[in-house]
């Protein structure tokens, strides 16, 4: 089958015709319709510092995907062949105290397809049967395969204790996460939906996706705007999509006494934070997001779209043929877009 | 001034010239602008059982209400004269556990305005300024009246501990809360409110506030309708609002698995459940809904009215002059009315 | 092999000579070394309504146990030859929502060993592998057998969503679980534990497991006891273990304001409840305990037991050699047992 | 009346002839009995960079203290003549949205008593009659006194939503109220209580008040033993008591996956962290513990002072007399304390 591959440490990755995987007797095959690509496969192709130390060459790279079953292990039950499925991509264990206590997603010895096993860039994966989510009818292909982002955006906003219905959302960075978050913050009564982000098309798309207010923090005081919004109050909660170390200061100053920020977005070194005056005086709850609860976001995701509550197709930007993924990885590092997908034939 | 008054024990109301109350140093004197007629001013019209048992005439009647500050006292701050204003019907103690620890809607000296002490079908009534709730411009008067309603509704959609966005809500009994809840649940990103009434108007105005489907029991089997909005699952969270045996009981064999049921209708007598059956073997949590939060719930209210989230105009399908009351009291007990507002002067 | 099996229909249990279970390959085989006799294996000894309308015979008995592990399925993987375990009888089907969402507990589709299916009364009983439960040295092996029962106190005490520390826990009928559930109270800090039970052998259990006040229902007026204790505002949670419908009315009165009761008992036919009184006006939150939460209360169970911080061995009264298991089928019906352990060999 | 007082900016403090505060209707006279000696204090008397910030002289300092009500305005209700009383030194405005929401320990508009306003170093000390808290004879005047931050250390362990019964709490600084957060935390079920402290005579404070494992992180490797005794999982709840950036970062390192972090210990400047690595991936949920929660804090410590659940007096290691006070503010500063308590009279 083809495959996009990163054979070799170094920039680059190379469409190879490699053999079709074999499944064991709790996996199943899937024919891989179309893949999402994420910023994530963009640093693997420029062999970044992150991915030299993480990825182990060859590689199959994507996570992000949707496709229809064609081969079902033995010991699997509840696949049928022909069914449309995406998949949780992070391999949990299964056996470690975590797995056991519904925190899979937080498993100690987590694999993620695409990163640590080979993935969804090619005409056929193979996962494991618990890792499959069965995707219905209305759902379109494109959504589907972009629901591991998704996923992320639900963990990030409704991923607290509480509900934020009647609360204020403060959005830090609107790539395609954080365009999603808006969107969901919306359908699940949020009253105010603030976005902040630098670049115009993702402002454009923020607005899009239904943010009250889109803010580009370099014209305009986001602290005001915040201010104005909650009588001088602050966000209840702020999803940090950027992991830009100044968004999540900023994070920590507009968030209000008692509220929460959902940290998403991955900062490359260390942050320095006024932990003293911006969190511990004001008794906020920081709560790193990591992937997607298994599988209550899931549930939660698939119920949301049945319903109709979010269309998420504005955030896609770009699709480009399975043969031109150099494209999409160029459109991801331009900027220029939103969600990039990959249609697979 | 002139009140509404339940003179001697036995059916009937009154209107009669009273006293204007006297405020204390911490409370304010607020002329009434609109109230909501309740099931409760029924009841004590009918003098029936319970009215019996708990009303001791004289007492002016109304909990429901709205109005402008016109008198402050001395020790309170944060109030100006002219406001408008709701209440919070329920006088909490301020001295016991319960209220020095957050719950103070089920403070345990409680009393309510227009049931144990005077309320606010009167010219003008006063209130503990700890129980004023100010009314921001862009709410009507009308809607202002309500919020005590309004709050049980969001109290019981929302007082759970979860949230209930991407869930199934069934709601039992369309009465004015019911038809309040259906439109909070929509709100709140409720994946699909089925309603259940058995009132022809009141399931009209079920589906004006955006139940997805709205059912009558007799007609119609709830089961089945709930079984394929759910794949036989249940509904997640049941908002009992009738008070009917039957009702809860079809709430405990309705619910999920590990699902919830909030009970807010008050049935007259001893209800038989199949606890094992229904509740034990299922996991099932039930929560009896009292009052509205203390200020959680009208923190939550005010957003969702200023937000624009919910419109519940619809609901009043009455407004008489003060002096017309029994014409309002006639239009509740003929069940042919959703809320109905008295509006003073 | 030897196993306790209901043949047919109808009261009496026989001692049969079986072949041992084959595993399939995501089994284990236990060699069973000490299980527990629970009440329900009496109904169905005694072949009442209950046992009547779910046991299909033939069937072997027995859904608390401990055993050692001495053959492994080809899919396994954690598991070693050799090693002391303990599992949860409640077979999940794995792949329903509520499974899939960390609900495995109350799995649409739950079998129970020695109920439903073939149980451990016997000299080997087959396991899927994710049911076992790894015993360490410390904990004795008549411990181990009891994770089941012991497991229901912990989720009666332990499930609801915040802590007990510092609360004041009712515990209402103190059979083997109930005084299991005083021990687990007082470790987790419970500030005051009341137990009530009419049977004096139970009396001095509970109070041998740590409870502050033992009170006998019929001689000393409970609602007094627990008022003085807690200035009159009753119990902070009320773990109803008895399944007595006068308990269970009892627990609605007894609970405070906002108050939990957590319902682990089975009543036999409807209860009938003065919801309105003792529910809705009080904001009471009303749990059903059924099974163990997967795998959370086993975790936490463990946790204890490993401390230290709980014995619960002084609720084992009586100890039977496999062959005299009538014997403990007496014991638990005279009443005058607490726990009954059957040693395999 | 004497009272210790800063009275201009710079180091030191005086003991001064003042007048006795009038109190207003709202507000009661309470003639101090005891008093602890904060760092807060020494801070003060150093004249640092905060003091400097924050401290607007002329001051009467100390914010922990016990008393007995010789005073008591028109307005308040539940206060007796001779009544002992401790009191939150915290005071909320009441009115904002915060604290309408049982959030007043976050309070917008917060004042401090001996830091913003004068405070109970003194003969007599004047509170608003809602900080009072009522002190039952069992509990000896020296532990009423201290009442503020052992209402501390209850916040920091017992804060969170879930419950640490059966979990490991690592206390990262055994200053007074990390040594009573050990205690806090052992009374509450913790199964594994481990202790670090650089400073000799607050390990042995620690042990006695019950820590499993007291570790000087200079001399013996935190890490492995955090590791020993979760199976390497890391700690469920890490109460940071320190301020200390390196156990700030430490504390991130050693909790488990989806653990706590509870951060009391006030760092002095900005602190850098691995937000990737020890926060996101590990989906860990840090918390800024201020104050005590208004007044669920407080009732939890009083029943467990009552019930004899802890026995914080071991921390209490020097008693001076007023007009020793310097001798106390030393003790602290000589780092050979544990809390150090002014008797007055």
């Amino acid at each position: 089958m083809k495959a996009i591959v990163k054979e070799h440490p170094g920039k680059g990755l190379s469409i190879r015709e490699i053999p079709v995987p074999v499944i064991g007797t709790t996996e199943v095959l899937i024919r891989v319709k179309a893949a999402g690509i994420c910023g994530t496969d963009a640093h693997i192709y420029d062999w970044d510092h992150w991915a030299e130390g993480r990825i182990k060459p060859p590689l199959v790279l994507g996570h992000e995907f949707a496709g229809e079953v064609i081969e079902i292990g033995r010991e699997v039950r509840g696949v049928t062949l022909g069914q449309i499925v995406s998949a949780e991509g992070h391999l949990a264990c299964g056996h470690c105290v975590l797995c056991r206590t519904g925190q899979g997603h937080i498993c100690r010895d987590m694999k993620i397809i695409g990163v640590d096993v080979d993935g969804a860039f090619a005409e056929f994966v193979k996962m494991p049967a618990t890792n499959l989510w069965p995707i219905p009818p209305e759902v379109p292909m494109e959504v589907a395969a972009i629901h591991d982002p998704l996923g992320n955006a639900f963990h990030t906003v409704l991923g607290g204790p509480g509900c934020i219905a009647g609360q204020t959302v403060l959005v830090l960075g609107c790539g395609p996460i954080g365009c999603m978050a808006v969107a969901v913050a919306r359908a699940a009564g949020a009253t105010r939906v603030i976005a902040s982000e630098v670049n115009p098309l993702r402002r454009r798309l923020a607005t899009t996706m239904g943010a009250h207010s889109v803010v580009d923090p370099r014209e305009e005081d986001l602290a005001s705007v915040v201010g104005a919004a909650t009588e001088g109050l602050g966000a209840d909660l702020v999803c940090e999509m950027s992991g830009h170390p100044d968004a999540i200061r900023q994070a920590t100053r507009l968030v209000r006494n008692g509220g929460r920020i959902h940290l998403l977005g991955l900062p490359k070194d260390d942050v320095a934070l006024d932990l003293s005056g911006t969190v511990i005086f004001k008794g906020v709850t920081v709560y790193g997001v990591i992937g997607r609860r298994m599988y209550e976001t899931w549930t939660q995701m698939s119920a949301f779209l049945k319903a109709g509550l979010i269309d998420i197709r504005p955030v896609i930007t770009h699709r480009f043929p399975f043969g031109e993924f150099e494209s999409g990885i160029e459109a991801i590092k331009s900027g220029q877009a939103g969600k990039v997908i990959l249609l697979m034939s």
